[in-house]
């Protein structure tokens, strides 16, 4: 369907770094001031996908301590450092996805929407996972999607379309900095991309002496530096479906850390709470903040690991906002998280609950914490009706009439099931963290980082394996 | 219907600054670095009424040269630093109005909605206009919606309920500090609220040797130190929709300025871009985007003073956002400035004239420099028609069928008449700009300006005249 690396990877080997420090300015002015003294060793981005300000603001309101004066501020606005600006160079489309945006923060560049670390002429470009693993230090991708998925693939794959998960879970193991497979710890969803007819990437992986992982308590025992974690066929359950079975962002975050800081050359760590954008294309509130939570223990780890490190540079953004979410809809001045917070599960699972013949009001009353009303019982009952002759449709319809309860009892609107162009917050923390504070470009990401990596300039060589 | 000053004025005065300082806290830590070298001796601070992330975005995105790779900075922008949260504390709504919001910046509180300085038990709160001037400083409103208005009215005068704008012009007048009128320079609308039956606020103004001036002519001509300038009987037209007798929010911004800046002790001065809000309560784009750059503009011509002058901090900021707008709806990855760009008056401009009697299709053809669609014009010719019957409900019909047309050309949506609850942007310039760093409440830049003013510690009394 879509070309696969319209350049080979020996052309991207000449890319030079430097060629991307160039539009680097006031380095040197603004390193004398901060946290100078004090050396950047690893860096770990994290990406809530999706997450714009509305997502960060009712995060901390669902949140609140009602029995306190002001608000409890959440682990990420201690850290708010401005705002980046998303939008992508697409000869079509002017507000971002995926993976322009992660392409954008992964290597300094704006390109179209799809593009998978390659630019506008479809030319690869060098991400700064890559720079971390040519300068010697361990690298990470940790997500709740896919781990092929766009957001990752951009760090650590090229290809000139996000839709070729297969071609961009081979670009993991097949290509080899100085020797070496690219990123040595990946967890996250995709069995499907890794085990296949055509090729058995987990065994090859093995082969390599990478540790093989499939749920929670591998995952805890396994202490190898080198792991595939792979834990569901696609992306992970979110996280208040999730069963024991599964582990967390916030474990899956650690233990990557775990691993890569026994390098002694530090490292680098992408961690992408991936499923707040998922919620927000299905304008589904209640998932949105299961996600937010999720995000946040991971970053709230990634935080007390700087804390103690001292040498680790850790930055949360969002790649773009997803849905047109709005805290408060319909001329009411009222935003509640009570009624979204009562619910023990997502409407999707109590929807496809409903679709394998549970009963509807047996469902709602078993994972809403709610007295709903009989007119609420049968909007639900009605779409399951009418949904019963197309199975998929069925299950969105009751999927769709169940979140219609919550936007309703909680004043939520939403204008789309696309993304929205808005900026979206930056929070930083730790050495070089000053570099990040106000206005700037997603592609400053990116640039910054590879001007941090600058001082251990490495000669970088890309093969096939 | 409200009642009007629950407490005297006397108690007002007994109300001690220092209980208000007590919660400022690193005071002493972040002054010493930064700016500490330059004094503030004036304050500008600025509120952009309504104008959340989506408007600060997408005005950048209106303004963009499409000749340059990267979308140009506004003038905001250049001065990010960080985001407030605007949450009021209300016993019926969490979602805050423009009185509770410019009450906590103005006065470090949290309050009920429709409070003009006023706390919960609807004490009357000093607010750090009357600071300022109680300290030796000039004081200046400046706003384009009646000058009485919330957001105004809760830097310059105390009333349980912000529709009492009667009263609050009163205020303006009766409420003296240290023997004077409290706020010298007062510009803005609002005519009907200072010339009434009961009472003629101008001439007892003027006999107190303001100027009073109605015009821009008027405004640009007059040097006196003290004015009032009404410049229409209720809020002033749109930027769009003006004509050459009414100023600018820039130019009466800069006379507020050149002015106030003759008092060698210095001045604080409140500048309000009103009509955002209102463009968003509206849902319509086009207003929003002209009150955007009206506010700009504005904002350009205080930075400019300070960075002259050196001793002067600029504070930007909203006090909420208005309408959930997305820039994107519909699933549609596209947002587009050009067709907000061909109008050439507000919707509501258009709207009026019709009602008035003009034709339909030539109206919208004057001021729609786009290609109209037959179904484009149809729409409007047929809002036209079943709002005959009734004329105000004829106008709103006529309003919304034009906001309708630009909606659906620039990918625009909302979700709601009303406000919305996320974070807004701060911006600041200056001496002390670095405390208004990251994520704060809005009552903290009450708080940090009252510190400011805390070195030249006066005594205050207040008193009716």
């Amino acid at each position: 369907m879509f070309r696969k690396k319209i350049l080979p990877l020996a052309v991207v080997s000449t890319i030079a770094l430097g060629s991307l420090l160039g539009s680097v300015t006031e380095t040197d002015a603004k390193e004398k001031k901060g946290h100078d003294h004090e050396k950047v060793k690893n860096i770990i981005f994290m990406i809530g996908d999706g997450m714009g300000v509305s997502y960060t603001s009712a995060y901390r309101y669902l949140k609140d301590d009602p029995n306190t004066k002001f608000v409890e501020q959440t682990e990420f606005d201690k850290y708010l450092v401005g705002q980046q600006m998303t939008y992508p160079e697409d000869p079509a489309e002017n507000i971002t996805d995926s993976a322009s945006a992660a392409t954008a923060m992964a290597a300094g560049i704006k390109t179209y929407n799809a593009a998978i670390a390659v630019d506008n002429d479809g030319s690869e470009v060098k991400t700064v996972l890559e720079a971390a693993k040519a300068a010697g230090k361990a690298t990470g991708l940790v997500a709740t999607s896919e781990i092929t998925h766009a957001t990752p693939a951009s760090f650590g794959a090229h290809d000139e379309h996000r839709k070729n998960m297969n071609a961009i879970a081979n670009d993991y193991y097949d290509e080899l900095i100085n020797g070496e497979h690219k990123v040595d710890v990946l967890l996250g969803g995709g069995t499907d991309l890794f085990i296949r007819e055509d090729r058995n990437l987990v065994e090859e992986f093995k082969k390599d002496g990478y540790s093989y992982v499939t749920n929670r308590n591998e995952l805890l025992k396994d202490q190898n530096e080198q792991v595939l974690g792979l834990f569901a066929p696609r992306g992970l359950p979110k996280m208040i479906d999730r069963t024991e079975d599964i582990p967390s962002l916030e474990e899956m975050t650690k233990s990557a850390i775990k691993r890569l800081s026994k390098d002694k050359d530090g490292f680098f760590l992408m961690v992408e709470g991936s499923q707040i954008d998922w919620a927000g294309h299905d304008n589904d509130i209640v998932s949105a903040m299961s996600e937010m939570e999720d995000f946040e223990k991971a970053f709230k780890a990634a935080i007390e690991f700087a804390k103690k490190d001292k040498h680790t540079l850790v930055i949360a953004t969002a790649d773009h906002s997803t849905g047109g979410y709005s805290i408060g809809a319909d001329g009411i001045y009222n935003w509640f998280g009570a009624p979204i917070k009562a619910a023990k599960r997502t409407p999707d699972f109590m929807a496809q609950e409903i679709a394998n013949g549970a009963d509807v009001e047996e469902m709602l009353k078993k994972y809403i914490d709610l007295e709903l009303t009989a007119e609420e019982i049968q909007s639900v009952k009605s779409a399951a009706e009418q949904g019963k002759a197309d199975k998929d449709k069925g299950v969105k319809r009751v999927d769709d009439a169940i979140e219609h309860i919550f936007d309703k009892r909680s004043h939520t609107g939403w204008t789309t099931s696309g993304h929205t162009g808005e900026d979206v917050p930056v929070y930083a923390y730790g050495p070089r963290s000053e570099r990040f504070v106000g206005q700037i470009e997603n592609t400053d990401h990116a640039k910054i980082i590879f001007d941090i990596f600058r001082k251990g300039k490495q000669k970088i060589v890309i093969e096939d394996k």
